[in-house]
């Protein structure tokens, strides 16, 4: 590589505390040219003097990587900035699909990820440790796939009895597949299975909800919710003057 | 919370950088009067003056839960170290199990889970991102439960065109599983998948392996291997002088 080669860093931030950013993303924050990202990302951040911030809106994620490579390509140091974990429904699978249909030569960049805790991490930690055992983790955002397939993948996730995280369960323009969603899973998943609702985790105004299935409110969750369903053998330990633990133990269930 | 109050701060080290450990986790360490994990965990760490050790087998996890929680009781400020994140088939679903059958005083003590970078999110960082769409985490051990369920697991994860993450792939007493896993997996999804058996991901010994589901050999697989399975969607980009960049894009499939 000539001293003179660009490349191309995708960090995660994590979901909001700045105690969670790792050291090795904060070494590349301060030694990139140029900082891309969605603008609420950048804005956490405190550029040094000659970097230059690319703000851009939530909804062009190809056309931001495209453009993130391209300057790579014209041997800037970039790092593209994702909230959480920038390979978890995030930034990363939109920079290698730019790269699978764009550029011969973007392929000989050099290009890598360094990963960030994941909300789902973050809203589990808060609560006692949910995601203990077997999980997935499932966006419920339907613009880019078709819903039927949601609901394949929530009905293969009862079938198996994982704990769901649930990835964008909720937006202004998509509030209706959250109920949706509960609604099947109502038709699978006994009632008293605990749910967590984890808004803004590491944010000041972060509020987490522990409730079960059936009392739960889908209507709750909006775009900075993570939601969390247990599996039948995820548990609350109850407490007094204080929200019950959830976990999911190690010998997770029977087999069938 | 009086001053002579303990606490248990459940904490990862992330899978084996130095680079990947949070600032929350870092300061944690440093405050810490006394360091309960597993040794090989605890041996990563540079103990400060006057912090106590406490070194335990792989295989305690329940006992190794309730020590330190008893030491927390009596006014300690305990930090049970993990690798990777401790919410993910780590120490604190063990924890949470010991306060449940413990002592009833231990649910009113000052615990909190701090998350850390696990073994797939690092893994799929080498790659790309195959962690890009909706996934799901299952380990192959059946220490603790019963073989049938991970069948059904892995039935699932297929039938729903996850990408897979498996934890706990293989060890010297369990040299099988992976194998019965590989050939349950082959019956469903495509020969063409691609597979990544990431080994010791992080330390200087790391190696990173792209396949496919056909070409795989399971016997790769160890105890330092997370191995990740693609969905249909899942993509392989060819370069020419290095490993392909392995990603699954945001419109992951389709509904059936």
């Amino acid at each position: 590589m000539s001293p003179a080669a660009g490349s191309l860093r995708i960090v995660g931030l994590g979901p909001g505390s700045e105690d969670w950013i790792t050291p090795e993303v904060s070494h590349i924050l301060t030694q990139a040219t140029d900082l891309v990202g969605y603008a609420p990302y950048l804005e956490r951040l405190t550029p040094n003097r000659g970097q230059i911030l690319h703000k851009s809106d939530n909804r062009v994620e190809l056309e931001r990587a495209r453009f993130a490579l391209g300057l790579a390509d014209g041997a800037r140091r970039v790092a593209v900035v994702s909230g959480g974990d920038p390979g978890v429904f995030a930034m990363a699978a939109a920079v290698f699909e730019a790269i699978e249909s764009g550029e011969p030569q973007w392929r000989d960049l050099d290009i890598s990820v360094c990963p960030g805790i994941s909300a789902m991490q973050a809203a589990a930690a808060r609560v006692g440790a949910p995601l203990g055992h077997d999980f997935c983790a499932i966006s419920l955002s339907d613009n880019l796939k078709p819903w039927p397939l949601v609901e394949r993948r929530l009905r293969a996730a009862a079938e198996g009895d994982f704990v769901i995280a649930l990835y964008n369960p909720a937006s202004k323009a998509r509030p209706k597949q959250i109920f949706d969603a509960f609604g099947l899973l109502r038709t699978h998943i006994g009632g008293a299975t605990p749910v967590i609702f984890a808004r803004a985790v590491g944010r000041p105004d972060e509020e987490i909800v522990v409730t079960t299935l059936q009392a739960a409110d889908p209507g709750r969750a909006d775009m900075s919710t993570l939601v969390i369903i247990g599996s039948s053998a995820t548990r609350a330990i109850a407490r007094e003057g204080a929200a019950p633990f959830v976990y999911t133990p190690r010998e997770a269930g029977a087999a069938s």
